[in-house]
């Protein structure tokens, strides 16, 4: 049996009963005194991860911005960033260069740093960030935690980066920026650890369906979305041809990176004063359900399978 | 201009000059409170990082030992590693667990464990390792420190890693372990560090030589090995056809994972008391020495540079 029959998600299922279980969250959590360090990393490898048409300078914000994307997503500050890379041999300086500057300038317009890292030569760009971020035990955001009656909330729209994707398809590339230089959540997730209002968070890099299902997972509960709740990004508005395209758009696609979380009824006005926030639904006791039309249609369990999509289309 | 043009070192020199300077040690170091979290990144690839006759349970051995290797140069305890990892689609499962399987393995047997990680689809089997440790601010190990007149010394014996690749090329696989399955001085690292003895300490993982210089730039300080000190690994003396190839092993290959440090003259009992150790020669005001029947000999910045090798051997 190879990795490509049973894919990714079956892949991590196996190796974590190996090591002994994990908790599946967007960071791993060491607790260390009264405070929470919380840790992630990701492999981005060019030609699986990266759009063909996205810059050097795009490539180095993208990678930094997934891994502070997911220490936004535990409600931490974010404490620096190590960098591996492996670099085609051949690659012209001035390109690693930029890549760098990509990296540099994301980590700092969200006030945080690289530490260090590791440089080697390889045959396909691929860049490994590791990002460390801090939250005392009392505020830590985990995918569990949700109870059926709390409000389903994200940050800023949906569908951006599922446009962005068609955008370049379709050279329309001035809509294609939320794809190629996402902006992470990190003073929301911040400021919504802060009010002590929100139950559970993660974001939404793999897209909305699959978001749900694994807040689903981890919570115990399900999900109820309603449609006319959801908010449209601007390209989603601009180049989906239909409802169905648009509603692909936001759950199906990966990309977008906002804050996908869940709200005590009573204190939404406080998450609100957090941050803004798009009020999409409702935890429910199972299943994950959009109302649409006053019917209620299941969320199937698809959308940006990282792996599956590498396997498919990866050589050999 | 292109990056195997300018080869590893350099254009990490570049790259740090962009990101605003880095300190180079082994670690990355974050101060917490009273504490400094210290954390490290290695990416490794199947074809210039593994020898060839690694078995799967090496493989992921290793991956999680060079990690390892580096919180213990600071003198740090370890909490923990991650693990990002890219496997070719076509990889047997059972391949995966048994790498799996080695990092666990080694993670436990230096008392900690694998707190999340990243898995997704690769052309080339890429590992990349980060691990995080802790150690209190007044016990830190970095590489700059040494004096003139302080002490040089290691842990265990070297040239077993260099004898090891001789030994795979003959077939002589006994005396290839110390290479395939390193022994990181995590226990070592710890007790040296609670002596207050150590002045400077870095890992050899890339031969002596090398390390010698980085220890020597860091510290602005010379080194003089005495020749007649040099603890020879035994698979060295096995192995080895002249006295020049055991230098050889000693001084250029990678892969011992000892710790080099130095040692204030009058607190050398101390250290002894912490971890078996062997002298090897001094800190100086500048060069890097070798005494050898009554010369001196300059040793030069050769050794297991790892991007040049991978530039060479990268295909492209």
């Amino acid at each position: 049996m190879r990795f490509s029959d049973i894919g990714e998600r079956s892949l991590i299922f196996r190796i974590t009963g190996l090591l002994g279980g994990l908790e599946h969250d967007d960071c791993a959590v060491i607790e260390l005194d009264g405070d929470c360090l919380v840790v992630t990393t990701d492999m981005l490898h060019r030609e699986t991860d990266f759009p063909a048409q996205a810059t050097p300078w795009q490539i180095g914000w993208m990678s930094a911005a997934v891994n502070l994307s997911d220490i936004a997503a535990m409600g931490a500050e974010p404490l620096g960033i190590l960098i591996a890379s492996g670099i085609p041999p051949e690659t012209d300086v001035e390109i690693i260069d930029e890549i760098f500057r990509g990296i540099r300038d994301c980590v700092r317009a969200y006030g945080t740093e690289v530490l260090g890292g590791d440089t080697d030569a390889h045959r396909e760009l691929t860049i490994c960030g590791t990002a460390l971020g801090r939250v005392s035990r009392e505020r830590i955001l985990r995918r569990r935690g949700a109870r059926p009656g709390d409000l389903l909330c994200t940050t800023g729209s949906l569908g951006g980066a599922g446009a962005g994707l068609k955008a370049l398809d379709i050279g329309r590339f001035d809509l294609a920026r939320r794809l190629l230089e996402p902006r992470p959540r990190v003073r929301e997730g911040i400021a919504l650890a802060r009010t002590g209002a929100v139950t559970a968070m993660m974001d939404n890099s793999d897209g909305l369906a699959l978001s749900l299902h694994d807040l689903a997972d981890a919570g115990g509960t399900g999900f109820m979305v309603e449609y006319w709740r959801i908010p449209l990004a601007d390209e989603v508005r601009e180049i989906a041809e239909s409802d169905e395209e648009a509603l692909e758009m936001v759950l199906s696609a990966g990309g977008d990176f906002e804050l996908l979380f869940t709200v005590r009824e009573d204190m939404i006005d406080d998450a609100r004063k957090a941050c803004e926030l798009s009020v999409i639904g409702r935890a429910v006791e199972d299943g994950v359900w959009l109302e649409r039309d006053g019917r209620r249609i299941p969320i199937s369990r698809r959308g940006y399978e990282h792996g599956s999509r590498d396997v498919r289309s990866a050589p050999g």
